[in-house]
């Protein structure tokens, strides 16, 4: 029906418009998924579970200019997909809770799900289980995604050492220059733009590098760039209690965001630093594997990782050019 | 400081009072909880997993007048430990995704987790990792509830027989009545009806009885009650393939129950049927177990369950009075 609404259809059709889009998984994991009190999983024998969850919220994490339902559905699942392969792991399993209100339309759960599928097809993540709520005003996306990983090959922030390089898994800042055209009255046509607006939209899953650095055990600490290097590279400095050292002619920009850049007169340097959404992992690991690491991850994500700075004794960020070496203070993108 | 908000504190404090104020288990099982990507579980090796989700949104399930921060907290966890409860599982760990908006006082967040905790005690449970997120308006809460149950012991919505009796694990329509005492413009005064009120705010958590009906197999079906008695009833029924017969007579009314509804001029009997969010256990059992039921529940409950009815062949939910058998439609509480 054309124009149908999430009132026309009821909660108990939502609930099963959703179930039959759900995606599945070959694992044979999942014993009971939608449909009862509670989902009921078959956990993985010799692995420890990892578990996150993390909210979208319209008006502050996107709008209808930013992002269609498609890649709504697709971005909610991947940001959590993100986390897990930050610490190394399998995702396997997700939850998802929806606030709607009452005037959606059903073909948007149709194509949130289709772009929720799609990212979850990438990993063979199944859908187990959720709840849907009306809201008042905005739209509400919370995915739960609970992962695997051999205890022994969790990477956590804290293993960063003195000595130890620090490692990127793509470009930076294409995600921050994206929403900027998406959002700024005066930038230029997004089409002219296409993968910065991609980046922002279409984030890709890490999942495969991240697995295959725990597995080979070269990242020693792994965080996902999710608020700005300089910001996330300062959680795995804290945790660690090491300080850390960012070359910034090393730092990935592609070439869309340098012309992007010098079409709107602003510096590159500061979405890559501070802009956030990347959802690239950021790790260190010893010199004495580099080599490895760059043929492993050239192998796994087409292109290789990048070297990108430094862990040193002390405190900070510090940010080196030809010029020396300054402090930067995190300035990540935070909610309060 | 008085009076000071989410926005003064700034985000990486608002998460550090969190994790300062967060319940932790005896356990163990919580090899990293918050502050990392994602938290580091040990699975219970010879049990299947229990995950359940549910949303709590200002304006929807709750306001300031109907609501306490202390009780908010509390609901939070209790809602999603009536959903493992009703699987016969056992609550382990849990993960809060709060969306606030940046005016909020900081007084709210210390008062909805010492209400989080004190749920949480009840059942040794931990609370993990989470996510804070700034809202334009409404305060939501988002609560993912992991636990664990031994295979066999997994009490589906799907095992109700012909034959069955049907019991309930306490009162019905005590939360409705409250909600109606807090809400109504012309309700009396709700201190003259502390239970009710109560039973709104701060539903029991009935996850031992719900164990000890799974361990015990005295339960064949379960469900909790959240939509009202009819509707859950139903649930089970459709899952199962058969239908129900409730006897009015039978069913737990509490003497407050039936003064305000003699007060205010309204039958019980809606409340009842149709009120919703009593969270108590529903669940189906053979005749020949009514027994042990009684002297079980009555051990773990301090007063034994209620039988209210029986599953039958066919189809439908039934009332069964003095009068005779009359169809009821199920008319729960669904949000489109």
């Amino acid at each position: 029906v054309k124009n149908q609404t999430l009132k026309d259809l009821g909660e108990a059709a939502i609930i099963r418009l959703i179930e039959k889009k759900a995606p599945l998984s070959s694992r044979g994991h999942v014993k009971k998924g939608i449909g009862d009190d509670a989902a009921v999983l078959e956990p993985g024998r010799d692995s420890v579970q990892l578990v996150t969850i993390d909210t979208l919220i319209e008006g502050i994490h996107f709008t209808a200019r930013t992002l269609s339902p498609e890649a709504l559905g697709w971005k909610a699942l991947v940001v959590n997909m993100s986390d897990i392969a930050a610490m190394g792991g399998s995702p396997r399993t997700a939850f998802l809770s929806l606030g709607m209100t009452p005037d959606t339309e059903v073909i948007f759960i149709s194509s949130f799900m289709a772009g929720f599928n799609a990212a979850a097809q990438k990993a063979d993540i199944a859908l187990a289980g959720g709840d849907i709520v009306a809201t008042l005003a905005s739209k509400i996306v919370t995915v739960t995604l609970l992962g695997e990983c051999p205890a022994e090959q969790v990477i956590y922030r804290s293993g960063a050492r003195p000595g130890h390089d620090v490692w990127i898994t793509g470009f930076l800042g294409n995600a921050a220059a994206g929403l900027f055209l998406l959002l700024s009255e005066d930038a230029p046509d997004p089409s002219a733009y296409e993968s910065l607006v991609l980046a922002h939209q279409k984030p890709m899953p890490r999942h495969e590098v991240g697995q295959a650095l725990g597995r080979n055990r070269f990242a020693k600490a792994m965080i996902d760039v999710s608020d700005g290097i300089a910001g996330d590279l300062a959680h795995i400095c804290r945790e660690s209690g090491t300080g850390a050292v960012i070359q910034v002619a090393s730092l990935p920009l592609s070439a869309e965001l340098r012309k992007l850049a010098a079409e709107v007169n602003k510096d590159p340097l500061d979405w890559a630093l501070h802009g956030g959404e990347d959802y690239e992992l950021l790790f260190t690991a010893s010199p004495a594997d580099e080599q490895q690491i760059l043929s492993l991850t050239a192998s796994v994500l087409g292109i290789p990782a990048v070297k990108v700075g430094r862990i040193i004794d002390g405190q900070g960020i510090w940010l080196e050019t030809e010029q020396g070496k300054k402090a930067i203070t995190s300035g990540g993108y935070t909610h309060f």
